[in-house]
């Protein structure tokens, strides 16, 4: 019953920061599967990177694990200036700075900016769109 | 009336593609204000780009005069791999590839990636936030 009350208490918005707290925390913990699970399991799901735009969940699961080879790729993940706006009931824009730490064998640091399009679904609220940069 | 109908038969879809066009036409006459009108005219208003995130209409503006200062460094525009998604009645998702042709003097070709959030408002759809890269 409290469960429900705080749940139905819960704006999308504190929804949406959860998502992103799971993707830090996924993401520190070296899980890259838990990671992408914050993402639409879909064909429809697009990231744009430096190097142009991935589709489809499988792809951009791939890309990660690729580009992020070994826990010390990874290195430690940090989200700052996050910024949710609301688009509709059902959506929801985001704008953000990541921030990653890591030693010179595993790439050295690397920050840049994020925009991400969130979509409500019966799974809760996934990223439909990543734009890296 | 002709106008009306017409007005009811346009899918959303065909507004955005409409501000798109306007975009590369106002920027191919060299208009820069003009140009700025497919964007909403709100500090609200946010585009992220190489050099961090610029916030509101009028900031936005000067930093498109700042880097485009001359007809010949803003050069020839055109986009490609344009690709619409409707977030609710009243916002839109827009990816797309940019190519801008330009003199060695004008600062030579480029080319990225966009990723635009349209709003519907009075005025018609507006871009609210702009990711390029």
């Amino acid at each position: 019953m409290l469960a429900l009350l705080l749940c139905l208490l819960l704006a999308p918005q504190d929804d949406v920061r959860g998502v992103l707290a799971r993707q830090v925390e996924s993401w520190n913990k070296g899980d890259i599967d838990a990671f992408m699970t914050t993402y639409l399991d879909s064909p429809e799901l697009t990231f744009t990177g430096r190097d142009g735009v991935t589709r489809g969940y499988r792809p951009v699961l791939e890309r990660y694990r690729k580009r992020y080879s070994s826990r010390e790729a990874m290195g430690t993940l940090r989200f700052s200036e996050i910024e949710i706006r609301m688009l509709g009931d059902e959506a929801a824009l985001v704008l953000g700075k990541f921030d990653l730490t890591r030693t010179e064998t595993g790439g050295g640091n690397a920050s840049g900016r994020f925009t991400l399009v969130f979509r409500k679904t019966v799974q809760g609220w996934k990223i439909i769109h990543d734009h890296t940069s």
